[in-house]
């Protein structure tokens, strides 16, 4: 495969972009017609693809990233694994929300016959994140969800890992060329080219991975445009976690050992990071910060994913040592200028700078003393993807005080666990209040494809004119027919 | 009952309207803590206490709105049968999206166990539309539809009718005072109290209803938030019908009746009233607009909701007037300074200014001599909340080629029907491409829901801190459970 020659398209000029748009647009109409089956299988072929070039797509990633090779393999796997279930999902039908209204007889008149579904939106533009050259950049979530919704794509590989986004986006073009869908997905580079792309009139959705401030200014730019489209941004929190007295009482090492790992692993480059560590003042939590701090004195640093991220890391550990009320608990092993870092604060002493996200292998650890402060911080916080909290059963009412408090802040709460490793499943929600996400999607698990979906309902149309999912012969997926569920 | 004390509150400084926000914020609390039954009881208590009222009810909007009597009384049924009809789906309990992942080993390795439902979003602002002053404002569908989800609601009440506002806001807040909640639903007036709860942290999401410019004012608005929330905008749209020789040559004098009753109903003041009605060239087309004519010269005007909307709608009659390449075709009655008005234009001489939506009884007759270019205007038109087609069975293709055109630029699609009047059911949408709604989400029908509401996950939870809609033991409601849906 002449995967070395699959091109980005830079689009230099404006007519480059609007062009690249427009044909994008005629592929994504041409692939939502395609049925489910079909779309189902274009997704899996591509997933057979990568696994047979699994080790050129490794080596590359590697290469670029500076992750482990562990790391990556697992991150292939998960990569292989979406493309999968999103094959699943879409062959189970259950996400078009197909509704059925037979003609009736209502308080308000009578009703006439109508059946709406879900329609895919049209072209997306994806950016590709730093942290997960695969998962999350050219063949990740974002991309197979818009795929599999019925959408073409428009990748915006990040800087960070060209190489890997060019191959893994040839093995993806090739799967599609031979579908007869050559549009349907394409790379693009550069600052420019993107903002352009963000302004064309055809574009139907963006979906960036990033900080903050990247999703700030795609914000800012989207909001010049004259037709408003959604964006679903998947930026940066705090992800909280909770430890009780009890719990760091029954498992002090186990949880100085897992959350460590939690916060360096991937460099501490995930959104998932546990970014403050609430642990009670006293006795039981001083021996604890003991634990940590030896965990974290045993861990040796590492380059982090790009020069930027190692400047923007440094500069916020630099912030927190000069911190007046802040203590510099304990630090790994220096490498190539990075090093895991420990800190602890007061919680009367937390101030909004130490709750921001600092990218990178640290954590603040904050010391409470009392639990209705604490409350009232944790119902403060900026959104999170994930709050966590650590108890045991004599724990008692505290865990649900502590939840309560956390729910209205984060989009999944998790009981004795970590935050970092977010499952592929129906049942996942990788979304929050703003700024994790704009709260009402997900990024990752089966409903990451409402994203790219609008409704659309027909009245009084006749059986030839309508989807097959609207017929009344068609079965093979749930439906709601006349206000009650039906399985097939 | 004293329902003329109910007050608006003016909230006149900017202390006022952070304390209105914070005390219905802390309402929609512990009103989302309620059992959807309970929410479902408190729903249709309000609907039984308009009943009692309907007489005052029915004669003061009628005095604030000009509307017809007839048609103030079907809007209360409808507003009434929304009552009921959202109170019937949150009992059914589909709408929370429940889904329980068992732990399970998954090519990424050990999955936890994940549960995942919909919970409300927050303090809702609905913004009162002047053409129902019932089933869109105070008592309306998106008031509903929030208070169903969850969340307590503020409501603008619009100025062209305060009095029918403050009537059945007062209804409302009685019987939600009796089920414990005083704060669950707070009515504010004036531009400068809106903005300021539109800047107000604790604010979750925004609907509104109404004309496109005051839309954009809001979402400026909103532009300076800190914290981004979702603006639902219900605001304009052409809502194009075509109609084919073969059924104008079938249906012509029907046809004329029933298009003429759809574009001056309720005086043209209705968001899905026809705007450009796409016709042929020829004789079949010429004697049809002869007797839509006939129908039009036999309407009488009659008072605009309000003063505000009577100059825009004079103007954008004046504009049409004045263009070159369109005919007056004919006019009803003057009344009040407001007639009916028909007017005509060539498919090629088609400029924008004339596909803008013209509030009031008044619509644009297209002439189309070929398929192919009506098939490209109809890409390109602004996003409506409808599009209709008139066809018989002799029309084959061209019915599908129609459709398709329209499919990307409407929600609904009509055959051989009329886009107004908007049924409550399960299956209804009422959105589509921008400006017509932000065409994810529908603001009519059972999926109103949605809008305020965003998924939370449960990552390993023991069973006595999940909601009961999350627990093995609890049945009632359909859930998807490891991948499969079940019904109970």
């Amino acid at each position: 495969m002449s995967t070395e020659s699959f091109p980005f398209l830079h689009a230099d000029t404006p007519d480059d972009v609007a062009e690249l748009i427009t044909r994008s647009a005629a592929e994504s109409t041409r692939w939502s017609r395609r049925s489910r089956q079909d779309r189902a299988d274009v997704l899996e072929t591509m997933a057979t693809a990568f696994e047979a070039h699994q080790s050129e797509i490794v080596i590359r990633a590697c290469e670029e990233t500076h992750l482990a090779e562990t790391r990556i393999q697992g991150e292939l796997a998960r990569t292989l694994y979406q493309f999968r279930f999103f094959a699943d999902v879409i062959r189970e039908g259950s996400y078009l929300e197909a509704i059925i209204d037979h003609p009736g007889s209502t308080p308000m008149g009578p009703r006439p016959d109508l059946r709406r579904m879900l329609t895919p939106v049209g072209p997306v533009m994806v950016f590709g994140a730093s942290n997960f050259p695969l998962a999350f950049s050219v063949p990740g979530g974002d991309t197979v969800s818009a795929l599999a919704a019925g959408s073409s794509v428009i990748v915006k590989a990040h800087e960070g890992h060209p190489e890997t986004s060019r191959f893994t986006g040839a093995v993806m073009a090739e799967a599609a060329r031979e579908a007869g869908h050559p549009d349907l997905l394409t790379l693009v580079q550069g600052r420019q080219t993107a903002q352009r792309a963000l302004l064309e009139n055809q574009l139907a959705a963006v979906a960036f991975t990033g900080s903050a401030q990247g999703g700030q200014a795609i914000q800012a730019i989207l909001a010049t445009r004259e037709t408003p489209i959604p964006f679903y941004g998947e930026l940066s929190g705090p992800n909280p976690m909770v430890f009780t007295e009890n719990a760091l009482e029954a498992r002090r090492e186990e949880i100085a050992s897992d959350l460590t790992a939690s916060v360096v692993g991937s460099m501490g480059q995930l959104c998932t990071k546990p970014g403050l560590v609430f642990i009670p003042a006293g006795k039981t939590g001083d021996n604890f910060l003991n634990s940590l701090s030896a965990q974290f004195s045993g861990q040796t640093g590492a380059p982090l994913l790009t020069r930027g991220i190692e400047d923007a890391y440094r500069s916020g550990i630099h912030a927190r040592t000069d911190a007046e009320a802040v203590t510099v608990i304990s630090h790994g092993t220096e490498a190539a200028g990075v090093r895991p870092q420990l800190f602890a604060v007061e919680l009367d002493r937390l101030r909004s700078a130490h709750r921001q996200e600092c990218f990178g292998p640290t954590t603040m650890i904050v010391r409470f003393s009392d639990i209705r402060p604490l409350l009232a911080v944790l119902r403060e916080l900026e959104g999170s993807l994930t709050g966590s909290v650590h108890a045991e059963s004599a724990d008692g009412e505290l865990v649900t005080l502590v939840i309560d408090a956390m729910a209205s802040r984060v989009g999944r709460i998790i009981v004795n666990g970590y935050p970092t490793g977010v499952a592929v499943s129906w049942a996942q929600h990788h979304g929050g209040p703003w700024p994790s996400t704009n709260s009402l999607h997900t990024s990752v698990g089966a409903t990451a494809l409402r994203r790219f979906l609008r409704p659309i309902a027909y009245q009084d149309a006749p059986e030839w004119v309508l989807p097959p999912e609207l017929r009344d012969d068609s079965a093979g997926l749930p439906r709601r027919v006349d206000g009650v569920l039906c399985l097939h």
